[in-house]
């Protein structure tokens, strides 16, 4: 009898590879680029990460024994998550991986702006010692996390030593450790005009596309700081540009875009106060391993009782 | 009979002055524009701040009645602390205010590079979408703060919660909430090969000039993280440069140098993995109060029992 396969889509290193082997004995593991003609596709049992294309080919099939997807990313607003829901099959995402490198992200970000490094960033290329007289400081700014999963989470408790004030927007306003005070998502108009700083970190769903338009920034305090590092299509990309060119955003901080890469011809580039990076604030070379601490545990709960254990994407939800 | 003179230095406001203005009943106020040809300077008993060459004046006169300088910087190496002792001049300083300010700035320039986010500063300038392949974290570096006063222990506290290991140097190595150990100064050298991020916090002294030449940067690690927010000459220069050059120093950020402003010729500018910041990581807006607060305890026990009760410069060490 074969044994089902384990579709592997990232390159992984010996080294990784060695993390989730003694693991998989039961599944024979292939590499994305190990399948030829004769690969039996339907054998196919779970995939570690993704790609459109042979994903689909795997879930068109009326015979596939698709049974789990551990996806590589934490949005997994790229799945037809009522397709999975339809077909059973598993979904479960990088939750959990993300926490660090976005906090550290997000208070660098934070910081850049405040202490005037990013302004001697591009004063140096000038060879131009420029003291800046208004350098403030994030200490005892009010700051409000909209999304308070693992990631909000961790950025409020390391926000809290820097003795911010930290507020959360959560679905249902439930309380959490770290944050003096959490609102449900239909009230942030009312806590908004109150915020220094406004971090998103909300997942895409029909009801975050283009949550932050130019209404919701109407609600912001004159001066406030803005961060993006959730998804892209969260942001009306004109609004944006409109409150960063008026001030009325002190400063913005953006890691994800409607469209990405960002075009060349956005006028976003040109904002002198609006911060651009390239998709890259969950990026660590940590990544591979602590995602596959997850999958392993999942595999390993998987093999036991057919039921994953960390990270599962509640598929109605979306995340 | 008239009333002993404060003289203060700095530009204050009307609110600033109200922190303080109930404790001075004892003293005339007298601001530096407001001193005049008639203006009895030996009456001047207390000093807020400091300029050298009005103040030298005092020092010069032989029947000034001048006995307590609240300095307005935390370093009072520009003092001549050998006459101060000699006149029984009590020194403070602004130890106490620069704790905050100081850690987000290193924090800042630890995450800017670490996160890509200063070359994605540059990276905007040209509309270029660079994905940096190799984005790390401080989470686990092993980082040594060297100087563990206000400032490295306000640092220890917050690094310590980003899940870095944070180890010191002090004057004897005696132990200190937050750092995981802590060396005397004279055993640095069997550290340094250990530390991902050195950070140097050290007051100048005889002692500190140059304590960072070529042959201590030779003890760090290849690819070591170096920060100066201490004194400018307490740092080899010319040694910083080279070990930047060939990236046996990965990164720098310097505040301070040993010329400021540093000069345009200086080829320090032109190193694309050294961050120049115009000795700027202790400015905030915050500053005034808090030093104002700093001086207002010193001033009610100085009036209360002649002695000061924070922020005292041992003269004979010299902070």
């Amino acid at each position: 009898m074969t044994k089902p396969l384990l579709l592997i889509f990232p390159k992984l290193t010996a080294e990784e590879l060695a993390l989730i082997e003694p693991l998989t004995t039961n599944y024979q593991l292939i590499t994305t680029e190990a399948i030829t003609a004769e690969t039996p596709l339907d054998q196919i049992e779970i995939t570690l990460g993704w790609q459109s294309e042979l994903g689909n080919q795997l879930l068109d099939s009326p015979t596939s024994q698709l049974k789990w997807i551990q996806a590589y990313s934490a949005g997994v607003d790229y799945f037809d998550l009522k397709r999975l829901q339809e077909k059973n099959i598993l979904l479960s995402n990088a939750s959990g991986v993300h926490g660090i490198p976005i906090t550290e992200s997000v208070i660098g970000m934070l910081l850049g702006y405040y202490r005037g490094l990013f302004t001697a960033t591009l004063d140096q290329q000038q060879r131009a010692w420029n003291k800046h007289p208004n350098l403030s400081e994030i200490a005892n700014k009010k700051v409000l996390i909209v999304g308070t999963g693992e990631i909000g989470r961790k950025l409020a408790q390391v926000l809290s030593v820097f003795e911010l004030e930290v507020y959360g927007i959560n679905r249902s306003g439930y309380s959490l450790p770290n944050f003096l005070e959490t609102y449900p998502q239909d009230e942030i108009n009312d806590v908004l005009p109150l915020m220094d700083i406004v971090i998103n970190i909300l997942p895409l769903t029909s009801q975050t596309t283009h949550f932050y338009d130019a209404e919701r920034f109407a609600y912001m305090k004159d001066g406030v700081v803005f961060i993006n590092v959730g998804r892209g299509p969260s942001v009306d990309s004109k609004a944006l540009y409109d409150n960063c060119l008026s001030e009325k955003i002190a400063f913005a901080g953006i890691d994800v875009f409607e469209e990405e890469p960002l075009p060349q011809t956005s006028p976003l580039w040109e904002l002198p106060n609006l911060l651009i990076t390239p998709h890259i604030s969950g990026n660590t070379l940590q990544y591979n391993q602590r995602l596959l601490t997850i999958f392993a545990n999942n595999l390993t709960s998987y093999n036991q009782v057919g039921q994953l254990s960390q990270s599962i994407v509640a598929l109605d939800l979306g995340y």
